[in-house]
C-alpha cells in the first residue's frame, strides 16, 4: 500500500509550513511514549485547533492517512521532515556576536532539524577568535570570502539594524538565498537578485498579541 | 471633525495584531521623514501587502483616513500605540538569565512601548544579585512574592523545557494573566485558572519557512 505522495513544496501556504514544526513536535513526543498509531484529532486537541486544519495541513507533506485510524507515527515524522527537509543539512553562519547571536549558538535544538552552524562572525576585534558553545567567531572582514568558500546556505543575522541592509546586501552578493533576519528592520534584496528568500522573526508581534489581549 | 471610532480590542484578529507593529513602525519612521499624511496604499507598498489589507487593518484602530488622500501621520501614530495598549506601562520580569535571556533584557527597543523589565529570576546562585543592562538577577526561589508585591502583568520565560511547565503555573497562581514563552515546549494553563495568555514564540516555524522553501 502506498504510504506517500508526491510533495510540491511551493503550492504550500506560509501559514501551513509555519504550522508543521508543531505538528513534528507533538508526534515525536508521541513516538517517545511508544505510540504507534496517532489520529489527526488528537495532534489537533493537543495544538488547540480544528481538526480538519490538522488533516489539510499534513497533506501537503504527502502522508496518506488511514480513516477512522490516523497516521502511522513513524511515517508522519518521515513525512514531515522530508517535507520540512528537516532530513538534510543546511549549512549556516550566525552573523553578530551579541547576546542573541550568542544564544542561537547555543540553540542546539535545530541541530537535530539539519541546522548546522559553523561559524560566526562580528566586528568587535575583542570577540574575533573567542568560541561560543565551540563555535569560532571571525572577523566580518572575511565573511564574503569565507561564504563562498565554506558552502553556506544560510545566514542568521543578529547585527544592529544601521549595519542590517549593508551586510545583507554583501551576504546576498556572496550568493546565500535564505536569510533569518533577527534585526528590527526591514530588509530589502538588491535589485537584480533572483530567488533570495529573507525571513524576519520580529519579536514585537508577539508582544503586541499580550499588550492588546491581556 | 472626528478622529477616531471607538475600538473593540476583543473582535481584532491575532493576525491583525501581528501585523500593527509593522504598520507603526513605517508610520513612525514616515514621521521621523518629516510626513504629515500617509497613505493606505503607500504603507502596504513598504510592507509588500495589499493596500485592502492594511485598510482594513487600519480600521481596527479606530482611525478614519481620509478618502484619496490617507491618514493623519500624528493621529495613526496615537491610535496604533492606543490599540496596542503600548501608550500604558506594562510590567514584566524574564525568568531564566541564560544567554536569551539577557538578550532581551538588553532588548530596549520594546522600554518605549510600554515593556518595562524590572527583574530577571535564575536558580544559577552564581548569578543571583548580579545585574544585566542594569537589571537585577533574584533567585527563583523568591519568584511568587515578588510577582504578587511588585504588580507584574508579563513574564517572559526564557528557561529550560523540562522546568517551564512547572514555573508557568507558579507564574499563573501569583496572578500572572500574561505569559511570554520562549520556551521549546507548549504550556498549559492549569484548571481553574481563567483569562490567561500564553504566547509561543517559536522559532521552528521561521526556521521552517526558510528550510522549505531556500
Amino acid at each position: 500500500m502506498k504510504k506517500f505522495r508526491p510533495i510540491d513544496r511551493m503550492s504550500a501556504s506560509l501559514p501551513t509550513i509555519r504550522r508543521l514544526p508543531a505538528y513534528l513536535q507533538v508526534v515525536r513526543q508521541a513516538e517517545a511514549d511508544g505510540v504507534v498509531v496517532i489520529s489527526g484529532t488528537t495532534i489537533a486537541q493537543e495544538l488547540e485547533l480544528e481538526p480538519i486544519q490538522v488533516r489539510k495541513d499534513l497533506a501537503v507533506t504527502g502522508i496518506i492517512g488511514k480513516p477512522r485510524v490516523g497516521y502511522v507515527v513513524k511515517d508522519l515524522i518521515t513525512a514531515l521532515e522530508h517535507f520540512l527537509r528537516w532530513d538534510v543539512t543546511h549549512t549556516a553562519v550566525v552573523i553578530g556576536a551579541g547576546h542573541l547571536g550568542t544564544a542561537l549558538l547555543g540553540h542546539t535544538e535545530f541541530r537535530k532539524n539539519g541546522l548546522n552552524v559553523i561559524a560566526a562572525f562580528d566586528t568587535d576585534v575583542a570577540k574575533v577568535g573567542k568560541r561560543f558553545h565551540g563555535i569560532e567567531v571571525f572577523s566580518t572582514d572575511e565573511l564574503s570570502s569565507y561564504l563562498t568558500t565554506h558552502g553556506v546556505t544560510l545566514v542568521i543575522l543578529t547585527i544592529p539594524a544601521h549595519v542590517a541592509q549593508e551586510i545583507c546586501t554583501k551576504v546576498i552578493e556572496a550568493g546565500v538565498k535564505a536569510i533569518w533576519n533577527f534585526t528590527s528592520i526591514k530588509l530589502k534584496v538588491p535589485e537584480g537578485q533572483t530567488g533570495v528568500l529573507i525571513q524576519k522573526e520580529d519579536l514585537s508581534s508577539g508582544y503586541a498579541v499580550l499588550s492588546v489581549r491581556a
